[in-house]
Protein backbone atom coordinates (compact mmCIF):
# COMPACT_ATOMS: atom_id res chain seq x y z
CA UNK A 1 0.00 0.00 0.00
CA UNK A 2 1.42 3.03 -0.98
CA UNK A 3 2.15 5.64 2.21
CA UNK A 4 -0.72 7.85 2.88
CA UNK A 5 -1.02 11.55 3.18
CA UNK A 6 -1.22 11.30 7.03
CA UNK A 7 1.42 8.90 7.00
CA UNK A 8 3.75 11.46 5.08
CA UNK A 9 3.30 13.99 7.47
CA UNK A 10 4.08 11.09 10.49
CA UNK A 11 7.30 10.65 8.95
CA UNK A 12 8.27 14.05 8.79
CA UNK A 13 7.56 15.03 11.85
CA UNK A 14 8.96 12.05 13.25
CA UNK A 15 12.51 13.18 12.36
CA UNK A 16 12.36 16.50 13.88
CA UNK A 17 14.32 15.99 17.15
CA UNK A 18 12.73 14.72 20.57
CA UNK A 19 10.44 12.77 17.83
CA UNK A 20 9.33 9.38 17.73
CA UNK A 21 6.71 7.79 15.78
CA UNK A 22 4.39 7.65 18.52
CA UNK A 23 4.52 11.35 19.49
CA UNK A 24 4.38 12.19 16.00
CA UNK A 25 1.51 10.55 15.48
CA UNK A 26 0.12 11.68 18.57
CA UNK A 27 0.62 15.36 17.38
CA UNK A 28 -0.77 15.07 13.70
CA UNK A 29 -3.70 13.68 14.40
CA UNK A 30 -4.25 16.39 17.31
CA UNK A 31 -3.47 19.04 14.22
CA UNK A 32 -5.66 17.16 12.19
CA UNK A 33 -8.56 17.61 14.77
CA UNK A 34 -7.69 21.25 15.50
CA UNK A 35 -7.10 22.02 11.56
CA UNK A 36 -8.79 25.53 11.52
CA UNK A 37 -7.44 26.47 14.75
CA UNK A 38 -4.02 25.20 14.62
CA UNK A 39 -3.06 23.19 11.32
CA UNK A 40 -3.79 25.88 8.84
CA UNK A 41 -2.22 28.75 11.51
CA UNK A 42 0.68 26.70 11.65
CA UNK A 43 0.93 25.83 7.58
CA UNK A 44 0.95 29.82 7.16
CA UNK A 45 3.41 30.36 9.52
CA UNK A 46 5.72 27.88 8.10
CA UNK A 47 4.87 29.49 4.43
CA UNK A 48 5.93 32.67 6.15
CA UNK A 49 9.21 31.59 7.45
CA UNK A 50 10.12 29.85 4.14
CA UNK A 51 9.50 32.88 1.98
CA UNK A 52 10.92 35.13 4.12
CA UNK A 53 13.37 33.84 6.56
CA UNK A 54 16.85 34.67 5.47
CA UNK A 55 20.67 34.21 7.12
CA UNK A 56 21.96 38.22 8.04
CA UNK A 57 24.66 38.67 6.08
CA UNK A 58 26.31 40.86 8.61
CA UNK A 59 26.11 38.28 11.62
CA UNK A 60 24.47 35.29 10.77
CA UNK A 61 21.55 35.58 12.88
CA UNK A 62 18.31 34.56 10.99
CA UNK A 63 15.57 37.19 10.02
CA UNK A 64 13.15 37.91 7.78
CA UNK A 65 14.98 41.41 7.25
CA UNK A 66 18.44 41.64 5.63
CA UNK A 67 20.64 43.09 7.59
CA UNK A 68 18.90 41.56 10.70
CA UNK A 69 16.81 44.30 13.07
CA UNK A 70 19.61 43.52 15.57
CA UNK A 71 21.92 44.65 13.09
CA UNK A 72 20.02 47.60 12.09
CA UNK A 73 19.43 48.97 15.33
CA UNK A 74 21.16 52.28 16.03
CA UNK A 75 20.44 51.78 19.68
CA UNK A 76 22.89 49.26 19.83
CA UNK A 77 26.78 49.60 20.27
CA UNK A 78 28.50 48.48 17.08
CA UNK A 79 31.84 48.55 18.86
CA UNK A 80 31.23 45.59 20.79
CA UNK A 81 30.40 41.98 19.30
CA UNK A 82 29.07 39.50 20.89
CA UNK A 83 30.60 35.51 19.58
CA UNK A 84 28.34 33.00 19.38
CA UNK A 85 28.40 29.26 18.10
CA UNK A 86 24.59 29.09 16.76
CA UNK A 87 21.21 31.34 16.61
CA UNK A 88 19.53 29.23 19.69
CA UNK A 89 22.35 31.11 21.64
CA UNK A 90 22.06 34.36 19.90
CA UNK A 91 18.29 34.06 21.65
CA UNK A 92 19.47 33.12 25.09
CA UNK A 93 21.59 36.00 25.43
CA UNK A 94 18.86 38.52 23.82
CA UNK A 95 15.96 37.07 26.43
CA UNK A 96 18.69 37.76 29.34
CA UNK A 97 18.51 41.64 27.84
CA UNK A 98 22.05 41.81 29.58
CA UNK A 99 23.78 42.76 26.36
CA UNK A 100 23.35 46.08 24.40
CA UNK A 101 26.18 45.39 21.18
CA UNK A 102 26.10 43.33 18.42
CA UNK A 103 26.38 39.92 17.63
CA UNK A 104 28.39 37.37 15.39
CA UNK A 105 27.03 33.83 14.55
CA UNK A 106 30.28 31.47 13.97
CA UNK A 107 28.04 28.63 12.85
CA UNK A 108 29.85 25.88 14.53
CA UNK A 109 32.91 25.36 16.88
CA UNK A 110 36.04 24.34 15.30
CA UNK A 111 36.52 20.48 15.86
CA UNK A 112 39.22 17.72 15.26
CA UNK A 113 36.95 15.09 15.17
CA UNK A 114 34.25 16.27 13.20
CA UNK A 115 37.15 17.95 10.84
CA UNK A 116 35.70 21.44 10.99
CA UNK A 117 38.75 24.18 10.18
CA UNK A 118 38.25 27.97 10.59
CA UNK A 119 36.96 28.41 7.02
CA UNK A 120 33.64 26.25 7.55
CA UNK A 121 32.90 28.45 10.17
CA UNK A 122 32.27 32.01 10.02
CA UNK A 123 35.75 33.35 10.91
CA UNK A 124 37.15 35.04 7.83
CA UNK A 125 33.64 37.62 7.97
CA UNK A 126 34.30 37.75 11.95
CA UNK A 127 37.95 38.90 11.08
CA UNK A 128 36.51 41.25 7.83
CA UNK A 129 34.34 42.59 10.57
CA UNK A 130 36.72 43.35 12.91
CA UNK A 131 39.06 45.02 10.44
CA UNK A 132 36.43 47.59 8.76
CA UNK A 133 34.19 48.27 11.92
CA UNK A 134 36.78 49.77 13.85
CA UNK A 135 35.26 47.04 16.82
CA UNK A 136 36.89 47.68 20.60
CA UNK A 137 35.39 44.30 21.90
CA UNK A 138 34.89 40.34 21.33
CA UNK A 139 32.94 38.70 24.21
CA UNK A 140 33.48 34.68 23.06
CA UNK A 141 30.17 33.46 24.70
CA UNK A 142 31.23 30.32 22.97
CA UNK A 143 30.17 26.70 25.30
CA UNK A 144 32.66 25.71 28.01
CA UNK A 145 33.23 22.45 26.42
CA UNK A 146 36.16 21.29 25.11
CA UNK A 147 35.52 22.29 21.58
CA UNK A 148 34.34 25.56 22.46
CA UNK A 149 37.42 26.53 24.67
CA UNK A 150 39.72 25.50 21.72
CA UNK A 151 37.55 27.84 19.53
CA UNK A 152 37.97 30.39 21.98
CA UNK A 153 41.84 29.92 22.45
CA UNK A 154 41.87 29.91 18.70
CA UNK A 155 39.80 33.44 18.35
CA UNK A 156 42.00 35.07 20.70
CA UNK A 157 45.13 33.67 19.38
CA UNK A 158 44.42 34.87 15.39
CA UNK A 159 43.42 38.27 16.52
CA UNK A 160 46.11 38.82 19.02
CA UNK A 161 47.87 41.62 16.53
CA UNK A 162 44.75 43.24 16.20
CA UNK A 163 43.54 46.36 18.83
CA UNK A 164 40.67 44.24 19.82
CA UNK A 165 40.16 43.36 23.45
CA UNK A 166 38.96 39.89 23.74
CA UNK A 167 36.75 38.70 26.54
CA UNK A 168 34.64 35.40 27.77
CA UNK A 169 31.67 34.65 29.86
CA UNK A 170 32.86 34.22 33.26
CA UNK A 171 32.20 30.45 34.55
CA UNK A 172 30.94 29.97 37.99
CA UNK A 173 27.82 28.95 40.03
CA UNK A 174 24.40 29.27 38.19
CA UNK A 175 22.36 31.45 39.77
CA UNK A 176 20.26 29.66 42.06
CA UNK A 177 22.13 26.59 41.57
CA UNK A 178 22.90 24.50 44.35
CA UNK A 179 26.14 23.13 45.20
CA UNK A 180 24.96 19.85 46.15
CA UNK A 181 23.55 19.11 43.10
CA UNK A 182 27.03 20.82 40.84
CA UNK A 183 29.59 18.98 39.39
CA UNK A 184 33.21 19.22 40.47
CA UNK A 185 34.14 20.63 37.25
CA UNK A 186 32.13 23.58 37.98
CA UNK A 187 32.97 24.09 42.11
CA UNK A 188 36.59 23.93 41.01
CA UNK A 189 36.48 26.89 38.52
CA UNK A 190 34.24 28.63 40.77
CA UNK A 191 36.74 27.69 43.49
CA UNK A 192 39.86 29.09 41.55
CA UNK A 193 38.05 32.11 39.99
CA UNK A 194 36.47 33.35 43.34
CA UNK A 195 36.71 36.94 44.10
CA UNK B 1 8.24 45.02 18.71
CA UNK B 2 5.72 43.14 16.90
CA UNK B 3 5.72 39.61 16.45
CA UNK B 4 8.56 38.16 14.12
CA UNK B 5 7.45 35.60 11.94
CA UNK B 6 9.72 32.77 13.51
CA UNK B 7 8.35 33.92 16.49
CA UNK B 8 4.77 33.37 15.63
CA UNK B 9 5.93 29.75 14.20
CA UNK B 10 7.72 29.25 17.84
CA UNK B 11 4.38 30.08 19.30
CA UNK B 12 2.26 27.70 17.38
CA UNK B 13 4.41 24.58 17.36
CA UNK B 14 4.62 25.72 21.60
CA UNK B 15 1.04 24.62 21.35
CA UNK B 16 1.04 21.28 20.38
CA UNK B 17 1.08 18.57 22.69
CA UNK B 18 4.03 17.66 24.32
CA UNK B 19 6.17 20.86 23.58
CA UNK B 20 6.94 23.97 25.55
CA UNK B 21 8.47 27.25 24.32
CA UNK B 22 11.84 25.73 24.71
CA UNK B 23 11.39 22.61 22.18
CA UNK B 24 9.46 24.65 20.26
CA UNK B 25 12.22 26.93 20.02
CA UNK B 26 14.74 24.15 19.13
CA UNK B 27 12.28 23.09 16.63
CA UNK B 28 12.05 25.77 14.82
CA UNK B 29 15.86 26.62 14.02
CA UNK B 30 16.56 22.77 13.58
CA UNK B 31 13.78 23.44 10.57
CA UNK B 32 14.60 26.43 9.48
CA UNK B 33 18.13 24.97 9.11
CA UNK B 34 17.22 22.37 7.39
CA UNK B 35 15.06 24.02 4.68
CA UNK B 36 15.53 22.04 1.73
CA UNK B 37 15.51 18.76 2.99
CA UNK B 38 12.81 19.05 6.12
CA UNK B 39 10.98 22.46 6.25
CA UNK B 40 9.67 22.80 2.85
CA UNK B 41 8.74 18.85 2.03
CA UNK B 42 6.72 19.21 6.00
CA UNK B 43 4.92 22.39 4.69
CA UNK B 44 3.78 20.28 1.41
CA UNK B 45 2.75 17.39 3.19
CA UNK B 46 0.98 19.62 6.02
CA UNK B 47 -1.20 21.50 2.96
CA UNK B 48 -1.50 18.23 1.24
CA UNK B 49 -3.23 16.92 4.63
CA UNK B 50 -5.40 20.18 4.92
CA UNK B 51 -6.47 19.59 1.59
CA UNK B 52 -7.11 16.55 1.36
CA UNK B 53 -7.65 14.30 4.65
CA UNK B 54 -11.79 13.99 5.35
CA UNK B 55 -13.56 12.53 8.41
CA UNK B 56 -14.75 9.31 6.73
CA UNK B 57 -18.85 9.75 6.60
CA UNK B 58 -18.93 5.97 7.42
CA UNK B 59 -16.93 5.24 9.92
CA UNK B 60 -15.05 8.24 11.49
CA UNK B 61 -11.85 7.49 10.19
CA UNK B 62 -9.68 10.02 9.25
CA UNK B 63 -8.14 9.60 5.27
CA UNK B 64 -7.97 10.98 1.81
CA UNK B 65 -10.67 8.81 0.54
CA UNK B 66 -14.44 8.69 1.44
CA UNK B 67 -15.58 6.19 2.33
CA UNK B 68 -12.07 5.95 3.83
CA UNK B 69 -9.88 2.86 2.46
CA UNK B 70 -10.81 0.39 5.39
CA UNK B 71 -14.80 1.10 4.58
CA UNK B 72 -14.06 0.54 0.93
CA UNK B 73 -11.68 -2.68 1.15
CA UNK B 74 -14.02 -6.00 0.03
CA UNK B 75 -11.62 -7.95 1.42
CA UNK B 76 -12.41 -6.83 5.34
CA UNK B 77 -15.71 -8.36 6.81
CA UNK B 78 -18.32 -6.55 6.95
CA UNK B 79 -20.25 -7.83 9.46
CA UNK B 80 -18.31 -7.01 12.19
CA UNK B 81 -17.35 -4.02 13.81
CA UNK B 82 -14.89 -2.40 16.36
CA UNK B 83 -15.99 0.34 18.18
CA UNK B 84 -13.14 2.52 19.61
CA UNK B 85 -12.94 6.07 20.88
CA UNK B 86 -10.59 7.52 18.67
CA UNK B 87 -8.85 7.65 15.66
CA UNK B 88 -5.52 7.07 17.25
CA UNK B 89 -7.22 3.81 18.52
CA UNK B 90 -7.99 2.68 15.22
CA UNK B 91 -4.41 3.40 14.35
CA UNK B 92 -3.22 1.01 17.16
CA UNK B 93 -5.36 -1.80 16.56
CA UNK B 94 -4.56 -1.52 12.68
CA UNK B 95 -1.10 -1.83 13.57
CA UNK B 96 -1.53 -5.21 15.45
CA UNK B 97 -2.78 -6.73 12.19
CA UNK B 98 -5.10 -8.53 14.25
CA UNK B 99 -8.35 -7.49 13.15
CA UNK B 100 -10.47 -7.63 9.47
CA UNK B 101 -13.65 -6.33 9.96
CA UNK B 102 -14.51 -3.07 10.16
CA UNK B 103 -14.81 0.14 12.27
CA UNK B 104 -16.77 2.99 13.98
CA UNK B 105 -15.05 5.73 15.46
CA UNK B 106 -17.05 7.21 18.48
CA UNK B 107 -15.33 10.29 18.39
CA UNK B 108 -15.16 10.18 22.53
CA UNK B 109 -16.77 8.72 25.39
CA UNK B 110 -19.85 9.03 27.76
CA UNK B 111 -18.59 11.74 30.46
CA UNK B 112 -20.93 12.81 33.28
CA UNK B 113 -18.34 15.26 34.54
CA UNK B 114 -17.48 16.71 30.72
CA UNK B 115 -21.69 16.52 29.88
CA UNK B 116 -20.67 14.34 27.55
CA UNK B 117 -24.19 12.12 26.06
CA UNK B 118 -24.79 9.91 23.78
CA UNK B 119 -25.37 12.57 20.69
CA UNK B 120 -22.84 14.22 21.03
CA UNK B 121 -20.84 10.74 20.26
CA UNK B 122 -21.22 8.96 16.89
CA UNK B 123 -23.31 6.80 18.80
CA UNK B 124 -26.73 7.18 16.36
CA UNK B 125 -24.45 7.11 13.47
CA UNK B 126 -23.80 3.35 14.68
CA UNK B 127 -27.41 2.64 15.32
CA UNK B 128 -28.20 3.22 12.43
CA UNK B 129 -24.78 1.32 10.63
CA UNK B 130 -26.26 -1.64 12.44
CA UNK B 131 -29.79 -2.15 11.47
CA UNK B 132 -29.12 -1.19 8.14
CA UNK B 133 -26.21 -3.23 7.18
CA UNK B 134 -26.76 -6.71 9.20
CA UNK B 135 -23.98 -6.23 11.74
CA UNK B 136 -23.68 -9.34 13.24
CA UNK B 137 -20.79 -8.28 16.30
CA UNK B 138 -19.53 -5.05 17.85
CA UNK B 139 -16.33 -5.55 19.48
CA UNK B 140 -15.93 -2.39 21.97
CA UNK B 141 -12.56 -2.11 22.36
CA UNK B 142 -13.18 1.06 24.32
CA UNK B 143 -9.91 2.49 27.53
CA UNK B 144 -10.39 0.22 30.59
CA UNK B 145 -11.51 3.63 32.32
CA UNK B 146 -14.58 4.58 34.16
CA UNK B 147 -15.74 6.49 31.45
CA UNK B 148 -14.93 3.62 29.08
CA UNK B 149 -16.42 0.62 30.71
CA UNK B 150 -19.70 3.35 31.19
CA UNK B 151 -19.53 3.75 27.69
CA UNK B 152 -19.65 0.01 27.20
CA UNK B 153 -22.39 -0.52 29.13
CA UNK B 154 -24.52 2.51 27.71
CA UNK B 155 -23.86 0.75 24.34
CA UNK B 156 -24.87 -2.91 25.58
CA UNK B 157 -28.03 -1.92 26.89
CA UNK B 158 -28.83 0.66 24.60
CA UNK B 159 -28.79 -2.58 21.85
CA UNK B 160 -29.97 -5.10 23.93
CA UNK B 161 -32.92 -5.52 21.83
CA UNK B 162 -31.05 -5.69 18.51
CA UNK B 163 -30.42 -9.21 16.91
CA UNK B 164 -26.22 -8.32 17.60
CA UNK B 165 -23.48 -9.61 19.49
CA UNK B 166 -21.60 -7.32 21.41
CA UNK B 167 -17.85 -8.43 23.09
CA UNK B 168 -14.89 -6.35 24.93
CA UNK B 169 -11.65 -6.57 24.43
CA UNK B 170 -10.09 -9.27 27.42
CA UNK B 171 -8.26 -7.41 30.19
CA UNK B 172 -5.06 -9.33 31.92
CA UNK B 173 -1.27 -9.37 32.00
CA UNK B 174 -0.06 -7.37 28.66
CA UNK B 175 2.28 -9.84 26.92
CA UNK B 176 5.67 -9.31 28.27
CA UNK B 177 4.52 -7.73 31.52
CA UNK B 178 5.97 -8.59 34.83
CA UNK B 179 3.98 -8.95 37.64
CA UNK B 180 6.32 -7.01 39.96
CA UNK B 181 5.20 -3.95 38.48
CA UNK B 182 1.92 -4.06 37.42
CA UNK B 183 -1.17 -2.37 39.48
CA UNK B 184 -3.47 -4.24 41.86
CA UNK B 185 -6.60 -3.86 39.82
CA UNK B 186 -5.02 -5.42 36.49
CA UNK B 187 -3.39 -8.29 38.53
CA UNK B 188 -7.05 -8.89 40.46
CA UNK B 189 -8.73 -8.81 36.92
CA UNK B 190 -6.45 -11.49 35.46
CA UNK B 191 -6.76 -13.92 38.74
CA UNK B 192 -10.55 -13.37 38.36
CA UNK B 193 -10.43 -14.26 34.04
CA UNK B 194 -8.48 -17.30 34.63
CA UNK B 195 -8.68 -19.83 32.06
Amino acid sequence: MPETEIDTLIRLFSRLPGFGVRSARRTVLHLIKKKETQLIPLSAAIQKVIDNVRICPVCGNLDSIAPCHICQDLKRDEGILCVVQDVADLWAIERSAAFKGRYHVLGGLLSAIEGTGPDELRLPALEKRICENHISELILALPATVDGQTTGHYIAERFKNIPVRISSLAQGIPVGGELDYLDDGTIQTALKARK
